[in-house]
């Protein structure tokens, strides 16, 4: 490029002139949790953004019935707001939403749910603004960002419990894992599949001490790698701190064992390795509560309930600033959502660890996008180059897992309901042990 | 606009070539403050940051010597860095500076010492970054910040005591300020030439209750105009508690009238009204202390030590998150500065309070942009709205202010030299009562 700056090349404003909201259904596997099972299908929502400019851009987020009529609120505000002007996006999503009177659809089987309305509502139109900004200007979203410094955006191997396969279906590829040995099998195939540098597992189903055996043993299978447990706030202050020393020098952070700030500092005062959080500290409104407490050394991102990625881009300066760790967490997702966790962990310097994903979860055939951009290499994510978020929306495809939808039946996630169906002697408690 | 996407779009990297740094001098009044009075030439460094796109863009900082020799080793690191990766152009100065040595140059006189000098350093390269960002993609600064949420930036009007004229020399256009009388007076022609709605009164200079009878004729000469007074730390504890409570529902906010975290927050114990900072707050690094220690209400950011526009947006989420507010702080500049100002302004939803701004104490006559662009009208300052800062810049003009510089002799900024010079007994003290 050699060309000379020409004054007169200037864009103009580029309006919003339509959303449209495609909810859709893709294969979960029965994936074990302290709070249920995962259903035969994850909802997801896929927003395409319209403007006068020809050019579209997408954005994914939760599938629940109540999100979907606030994304519906919130689009209808949009129309003629510039697609450039990201902070009068958020003002009239916060002002539409001001009538809101739904219940319900936080997204996250009520693993969740304090997180901020307006920015879990903001965050898909965020992703498709800048999907649209970075088609129009020819660079990726990354550079929206700040740039990206790094080429590949690490991730984790997310280890569940599980069942070999939703009752009355066939056992599924990956098969049951229920003890220590079928996680460490697990474990394997994850890591020889997708070359994850780094292992979670989601826990707080059987007994802490079956748990720990587990940890141990995938410690024993791969000694190199850095192990993480996330219970989901199942175990009360005392098996936290019980838990928590004897795992001491095993994990590289301890996630979510206990409820709340206060439950979360209490652990954090007994136990010398680093407390995560996507639980405690889940919007703005937690932060300084958090840090007064001292809870927890390490959030975990998730552009979905921090209003997108530019104030996610925030909570990075913040967990800098405080001299926090940042990591990402994910819930069970499509190729748009892994497509911006990228674009934002590249651009993110003091993203300190490998990042949450769900994607080995979904079965390879089911997605929105078209194939061959997002591919794990060494447990890795090569962050996308072309305009925008880099991917391209398969149609036929989006209408297919949009007809999943609604043959699917499902309209909220429902873990706890689900598990109660099949086993109606289970109980959703927290702490449980 | 309605092209339809064109996938092939792609701009590709837009690559540093090369920086040119040109030290300017400006004349500037003996404006008096508790560290001394402005020299008569405040200085500045002007970057222009060139690519390979042939697009060049322009960035704003402190002209002392020191500064200068940090801008030469950051600008030689940058070479064949992509325009649009600014976090690669922070990580490449933060190396550049580690072999820095150099003593002095924060351009302030002292009044702002403990600012980070990467991110005093980076700010104007990320000026000029964002500057060539928006000119090769046809869109303001502002936008590539979240979008402006204002047409126009409320600037306070900033009173000085000051002598009638430098020494030597004769009277400049706005006379003498040593007394309520003159400070009422200097507010008056303030407001009348630039509509002002609120103002700002640099103390420090006189003895307290001397200050005080400035702020209570301003109030009466202007009953409904925010005011506020900034000592410059020149006050102990006590002293500022006695004025603070003096002056509680008389001011807007009290500004740094004691030294450090710890006396801030002393004082902020027993006075009511918010206080305000932009030297005991001045750097990421002291943002946790100060949110410990319940030192202040309000910072006041600047882009030229707080690491640029994007990184400025971070302290702007920080202060939306830990719930205090956010003004802007300036000190003598030029054009390049007051467009970046107005961009950062504009596109940042909770910044409070009337910016700070030294513009008319400038000649009209002197600027490196050419005329007209921003104007004040009812104390703001439109957004501009074409590609980049939106500001031309005047060579013939940049020349003369380099000659000027050179012509001039002054190589660092040193208002306690100047007052010591022309009075020996003057003795720099803090705090003075």
């Amino acid at each position: 490029m050699t060309t000379a700056f020409d004054p007169s090349h200037h864009l103009g404003q580029v309006r919003i002139t339509g959303v449209t909201i495609t909810p859709v259904a893709f294969k979960d596997p029965p994936l074990l949790n302290t709070v249920g099972v995962h259903e035969p299908f994850a909802l997801r929502a896929i927003i395409e953004v319209l403007t006068d400019s020809g050019v579209s851009g997408f954005g994914e987020t939760y599938g629940d019935a109540g999100h979907l009529a606030r994304l519906q609120l919130a689009a209808d505000s949009l129309t003629g707001v510039d697609v450039f002007n990201i902070n009068t996006l958020r003002g009239r999503i916060a002002q539409a939403l001001s009538v809101d009177t739904i219940e319900g659809g936080h997204g996250m089987s009520g693993m969740v749910t304090g997180s901020s309305t307006a920015d879990r509502v903001l965050s898909a139109f965020d992703v498709a603004a800048l999907d649209i900004q970075g088609k129009l200007l020819g660079r990726p979203v990354s550079d929206l960002l700040g740039g990206a410094v790094r080429d590949s955006v690490q991730f984790s191997g997310y280890l569940f419990y599980k069942w070999e396969g939703h009752p009355g279906q066939e056992a599924d590829r990956w098969g049951a894992a229920l003890d220590p040995e079928g996680i460490v099998r697990q474990a394997r195939a994850m890591v020889d599949g997708y070359g994850f540098g780094a292992l979670k597992l989601k826990a707080g189903v059987f007994p802490p001490e079956e748990e720990i055996a587990a940890i141990q043993a995938l410690r024993a299978e791969f000694p190199d790698l850095p192990l993480r447990i996330d219970p989901n706030a199942a175990w009360t202050v005392e098996t936290s701190i019980r838990v928590g020393k004897e795992l001491d020098g095993v994990l590289e952070y301890l996630e979510d064992p206990t409820p709340g700030i206060e439950g979360m500092a209490a652990v954090r005062r007994e136990v010398g390795m680093p407390l995560a959080t996507n639980m405690c500290v889940v919007s703005f409104a937690d932060v300084a509560p958090s840090v007064a407490a001292g809870a927890v050394d390490v959030i975990l991102s998730d552009h979905h309930f921090w209003g997108g990625l530019r104030r996610s881009q925030f909570l990075a300066g913040i967990t800098e600033t405080f001299g926090l760790g940042l990591s990402m967490h994910s819930n069970s997702h499509l190729g748009i959502s892994l497509a911006a966790m990228v674009h934002l962990a590249a651009a993110t310097p003091n993203l300190d660890y490998a990042c949450d994903t769900h994607w080995p979860w979904k079965d390879p055939e089911e997605d929105v996008i078209e194939g061959g951009v997002l591919r794990f290499t060494d447990g890795g994510v090569a962050v996308p180059t072309a305009p925008g978020l880099g991917i391209i929306i398969d149609r036929d495809a989006l209408d297919r897992l949009h007809r999943q939808y609604l043959d699917c039946g499902l309209r909220s996630r429902d873990d706890t309901g689900y598990m109660q169906r099949l086993h109606p002697s289970y109980q959703l408690q927290s702490p449980r042990w």
